[in-house]
């Protein structure tokens, strides 16, 4: 399977390394700017391309890891005289009806739901894949790239997808942002975020036998309102914090109910 | 150690047996009712009491793990008759002076930062302890007990205690409330959160190795308008979602600069 990848980003990069480690070629990374694309080129042992016009025009398989906002302006540029190609993109949030306009027949979506950064290699063995295709063949074909870096392979729809997306936003990325809270209190208090890893660790090993509603626990589910008031007076200086802090503690507290 | 156990919620039930395991003899459980100081007593091998005139008087550590707020009611009466034991609390956001009032000369803070379930039984071996004691003495017990069950053993200072807690409150309790946002809007579509585990255990192990501030990814941090604003529509029908959705992510947006 001869792909390009076109992206050079925290996905793009992620999904290369795994896409080559599982003996795929990639024989070509597009970026908008030299230098990605080089970089990771580099890495994937391809070739970096920031011309659209340089792309391929015989790969078998394009896989599109780019910002969302981006395809818009790319695409209708990037598919003509590529239509004969399987088109798949990998965003949680963009229906696979986007690619309907551009007169393609064979077109997909290659939906990896995980958190990716380029200082980080992730392992993709049990990363959920999320596929859905214009036909069986193009299913067929997915399948068999993605269950060559994954177990966890699964179809879903564009409207399960968007929201596999929406709550995968609050399990990852707004998570990491209660942890980004903790952090800057603890730095600005002398006090090291490492003595919160074990508590970290705890809570999202938690969830896999209790529900996470089940699994609550601190000041706003036992609403021991003498306790809160404390944090919202030492959070005086973080309006922001403090917003959401109330805000945390009034979900937390109704949903129990 | 002769012990006995004031309480026997989520953490007494959990340090209960952990005390036990280390070979500490906890000799009564106390609780409000009966039922529940039974059900404990029954786990530590131990006899429960509901009465506080019927808490033994000959222990020589007594580690009180109430609600904060019934801190003020029952200690003067417990305290009573009792005042040569070592005495501590277990709270985050109680400051050791709150034992001033009332004429002792051992007492301390043993904060073991974790959340505890009754439900789930929790390794001891790398909870952090934070230690404070009214003096050397009163600390090489704590932290001889302490060190009995963890190897992550600290002092803190109970000024730097209610940060801890403060951020245990982020990085735990209101990471879980985005797991269960998560897991209700997925159950709300027929989707299983088990698709969100190897998600969330990734996000947890992420942050062992890079600040979570850097981190971060998703549609706040590239700010993709785009996602937030197709998000926000999937969210019409939940307005504290909603609300938590839209702060969240300027908060996110906003610690990127």
């Amino acid at each position: 399977m001869k792909i390009a990848l076109i992206g050079a980003g925290n996905l793009a990069t992620n999904l290369g390394r795994a896409l080559v480690e599982a003996g795929h070629v990639v024989c070509q990374v597009y970026s908008r700017t030299q230098v990605s694309a080089d970089a990771l080129a580099l890495k994937l042992e391809s070739r970096g391309v920031s011309d659209l016009a340089e792309v391929v025009t015989d790969a078998q398989l394009y896989i599109v890891a780019l910002k969302d906002s981006a395809l818009g302006e790319v695409l209708p540029i990037l598919i003509k005289g590529r239509e004969y190609a399987l088109w798949v993109h990998t965003a949680g949030s963009v229906p696979i009806s986007i690619w309907a306009e551009y007169g393609l027949k064979h077109y997909g979506v290659f939906y990896p739901m995980q958190t990716f950064s380029k200082a980080r290699e992730v392992s993709f063995s049990d990363i959920p894949f999320f596929l859905e295709a214009s036909g069986k063949m193009e299913m067929d074909i997915l399948r068999s790239v993605a269950t060559s870096m994954s177990r966890n392979v699964h179809e879903a729809s564009s409207e399960q997808r968007r929201y596999l997306h929406l709550s995968a936003v609050f399990a990852c990325n707004f998570a990491n942002a209660m942890y980004t809270a903790s952090a800057r209190l603890l730095e600005e208090h002398g006090l090291s975020f490492d003595a919160m890893l074990p508590l970290i660790d705890e809570t999202a090993r938690k969830v896999h036998a209790l529900h996470p509603a089940d699994a609550q626990t601190g000041p706003a589910v036992r609403y021991d309102r003498n306790v809160i008031d404390k944090h919202l007076a030492l959070l005086a200086d973080h309006p922001l914090y403090r917003e959401l802090y109330e805000l945390t503690s009034r979900i937390i507290h109704e949903e129990k109910d």
